[in-house]
């Protein structure tokens, strides 16, 4: 926090006005600056920068206890590599158009091409560069170039690697800090397998460090497999992982593929088995963005400004010396060696010492979200005591004493009350979708949706039922539901019993 | 490593053939891999990566205890943001021509125009960009568009703010791994201040950094100020640490620049002093790069591959079992423990149980220049100790109940050895230059220089002078010595009494 250099701004915009909300806390916690002068590439301020690298620390931790070795690939792929890419989207499509599966028609002629939505470097220096280059929008095309060269015998697989970097997407919608931006802060791990067994217990560990980490982050989610219409290009299928945003919004902060050996194929990544024989692998993907922290901003932040979990938040605790000309000295020492003694505990500690009023401190710290404040003033410290304000509500004075223990219970506590909170947000947001009434052809639905919920409902029709219903309720299918017993129940369309249940929302 | 991934290759070139051992030897470790289809821009692999975010987990640690923030800058920089720094670095180029204050031109039209090494993005999509944009090649064209939303008054100041980012040069020399790279993994630090002398400071403590940090890295280093010539566009002056590898050449591995106010006029970056008045900031940068691990490649290594300083090695101990069939479980379950133990400090290590023979095992290890390594057989069970081999030589069996103790000090001892190692290879690299001798104006030296060394002498003259000593020599200005107290002595072209020392080397 600059000195002084925050000013408090002409008010927050409550979060029931969650639109104008969020690009205002953005920039009024000094996560972001976004006055950089190219739209969708903000500049990362310190405050956001840290809070980012905690929540990649998360994530690099569950990496490594999982077996995962973390590289850095270049930023730019030449255009010819992109081809064989092309190629294996344009075949995966026509097979889906015609129904049949992609091997009958590898050989076949591609004509299509995909378009990506990326940034090219055509030039350097003052020459025309013989070769295009693009910048990464995902890193198959440079990783699977390699892959073959590390990938020899079944002894090197699984092979499992990760990186975090920057990545680019040529975004022509409406751009928002974090959710939907030019330069991407984007973590991907990609995995090669002995077979497809191997490669789905790997979809199936990655769900699981999904869950772990939500659950650190305090976000509670809605795992899908996403329709095929949805699936990422070139993947066999797609889990998808959705926050919903308080605006009922869906905002997917985490995606799972499974790719089978199709980019094996347009590759050539082959390994000789224990029977001398080669054989393509198997691979998948796990992919993250900074869209973590927007949901964390958006999922926890009220009125006051942001609420940061106490894994993620730079600083857990902030700790307020109340002082008057006489006393600033004696306090300031002692709220030193209390800020220590939390520090040796690995708490994440920030003595605002700045010559401002306290009541001012109280306002930065609420806008930047810090989980737990601690005032310390002569009365305080007559009592050998010490103020305890809680960013989710909350305020105990505590015996210094037992300062270790209790600020971690706070803590703790603090999490706890996220979590819950949360949790009940998303209850609160997922509805039965009405019944679909058909009179004639003409679809209608039984009772008028709401505006910021997201709707599931059972379904066993075919693409142009699915068409149906998202026209009637201006939702989109999220996917399928990856509960493990659903109830069979009636098709919202068909009638027909079903054991398929699946979210509809408006996506971001 | 990968299990049988790294084959043992057709032998390591020794090292005194330095310009085959280096680029053998960052692949063959697996640092990186140079196979990428763009010359210049390499994968780093795990190992590699790993090495390189322990250094800059060093560098991060000096600038939190120092107060600066980490910021992260967009890669793009729109080019009608670089005319600013264009014309700033075209004016500082005239007045220096001129013998002027740079104020003087500062209304004179510009014509030159910065050509920049820089990689151009002008397409997206498929349309052309109304503005280009260019990869950043450093940021402070990106930076100071920003400094002047966040400086207003004096209580702004001083900013201290950096970041570990990629950047890119349009390299048409040679590329060579870590050292001339075109995608380059840069640390770089920007600070402004109120005045002059408070810019100044900044300069002595990055110096200060950077003296630590090269210790802990075990690299002696030289500083000098470089010659005018050879400033960093833009820069007041430049003051380079140089490393001296192994065939003679010199690498700077950092740099420390004062701008004075020179960008901050170019950028309009004023503040409201004391007394209500707006005057400009003063600047400095300070940057790194990978070259870092270059240097500690180039400088540590011996002819069996790496030797990592304990402080950056990704593993400081690597545990070998010895087992035969029947003891394996009890060997390998005692090694786990001895391996817990010593994680408890804080210290990295890697139990090696790898299906193959020790002798491979150490081959690869010495390779990857893991500073300590622990063997564990039935014989050392029964005794109740463990076998300690140093990469810099030496082995000791010592006693498990002291083992916490005794492998910090080996581990400081080896620290310790590639400290004393490193200081007498920089002390024996640096001769006095031979006597230069003048007959009828054709110069000659006194004795043939050496091929491998870097020279210093005492210099008066002016740049003619220095350009007649390049010629003779071979050699560049690397730049005046900063000691503190250099003994008064004749300039070897003038023979004027003088207290400049310069060095001359071959540069990288």
């Amino acid at each position: 926090m600059g000195k002084g250099n925050f000013k408090a701004k002409t008010g927050i915009p409550p979060k029931s006005n969650f639109n104008e909300w969020y690009p205002f806390i953005v920039e009024a916690s000094e996560l972001i600056d976004k006055r950089y002068p190219i739209k969708g590439m903000d500049v990362w301020r310190p405050y956001g920068w840290k809070t980012m690298r905690l929540i990649d620390s998360h994530t690099h931790r569950e990496m490594e206890n999982t077996g995962h070795g973390e590289c850095n690939f270049p930023l730019l792929i030449p255009e010819d590599l992109l081809e064989k890419e092309n190629r294996l989207v344009s075949l995966l499509k026509r097979a889906r158009e015609k129904g049949v599966n992609p091997d009958e028609l590898r050989e076949e002629e591609d004509e299509a091409g995909f378009k990506k939505e990326v940034y090219w470097v055509k030039h350097a220096g003052e020459n025309e560069l013989d070769i295009p280059m693009f910048l990464r929008p995902t890193s198959e095309t440079a990783m699977y170039t390699m892959f073959p060269l590390w990938i020899r015998s079944h002894a090197d697989l699984p092979l499992k690697i990760y990186q975090t970097v920057n990545t680019f997407r040529y975004e022509t919608k409406q751009t928002r800090s974090f959710i939907r931006v030019r330069e991407i802060h984007f973590f991907e791990a990609h995995t090669a397998h002995i077979d497809e067994d191997d490669a789905t217990k790997q979809i199936e560990e990655d769900l699981e460090i999904v869950s772990r980490l939500m659950n650190k982050f305090a976000l509670p989610v809605i795992i899908s497999k996403r329709p095929i219409w949805d699936t990422f290009p070139g993947a066999w299928y797609t889990i998808a992982i959705d926050v919903v945003m308080p605006n009922g919004r869906t905002l997917q902060v985490a995606s799972v593929h499974h790719y089978r050996d199709q980019w094996a194929k347009a590759f050539d990544i082959k390994y000789e088995n224990k029977e001398g024989t080669q054989s393509y692998v198997h691979q998948t993907t796990y992919g993250m963005s900074e869209r973590l922290l927007g949901a964390i901003v958006g999922m926890h932040g009220d009125d006051s400004g942001l609420i940061l979990p106490p894994s993620v938040s730079p600083y857990q605790i902030v700790l307020i010396p109340i002082i008057s000309k006489d006393n600033a000295e004696v306090i300031n020492n002692e709220i030193i060696k209390i800020s220590e003694r939390i520090n040796k505990m690995g708490i994440r500690t920030h003595i605002d010492m700045r010559n401002i009023r306290p009541g001012q401190k109280y306002f930065d710290w609420e806008i930047k979200g810090v989980p737990l404040r601690l005032d310390f003033g002569a009365r305080d410290m007559e009592a050998n005591t010490i103020m305890c304000t809680s960013r989710t509500g909350g305020k105990v004075s505590i015996d210094l004493d037992n300062l270790e223990s209790e600020v971690i219970t706070q803590l703790d506590s603090i999490h706890e009350v996220m979590v819950n909170n949360s949790n009940k947000r998303l209850n609160e947001a997922i509805k039965k979708l009405p019944k679909l009434i058909n009179e004639n052809g003409n679809w209608s639905l039984s009772e008028d949706l709401e505006e910021d919920k997201i709707y599931w409902t059972m379904f066993d029709g075919n693409d142009s039922d699915a068409e149906t219903i998202e026209k009637l309720t201006g939702l989109s299918f999220l996917g399928d539901s990856i509960e493990e017993s659903i109830k069979e129940s009636e098709c919202c369309i068909t009638n027909k019993k079903t054991n398929r249940k699946v979210y509809l929302a408006k996506t971001y």
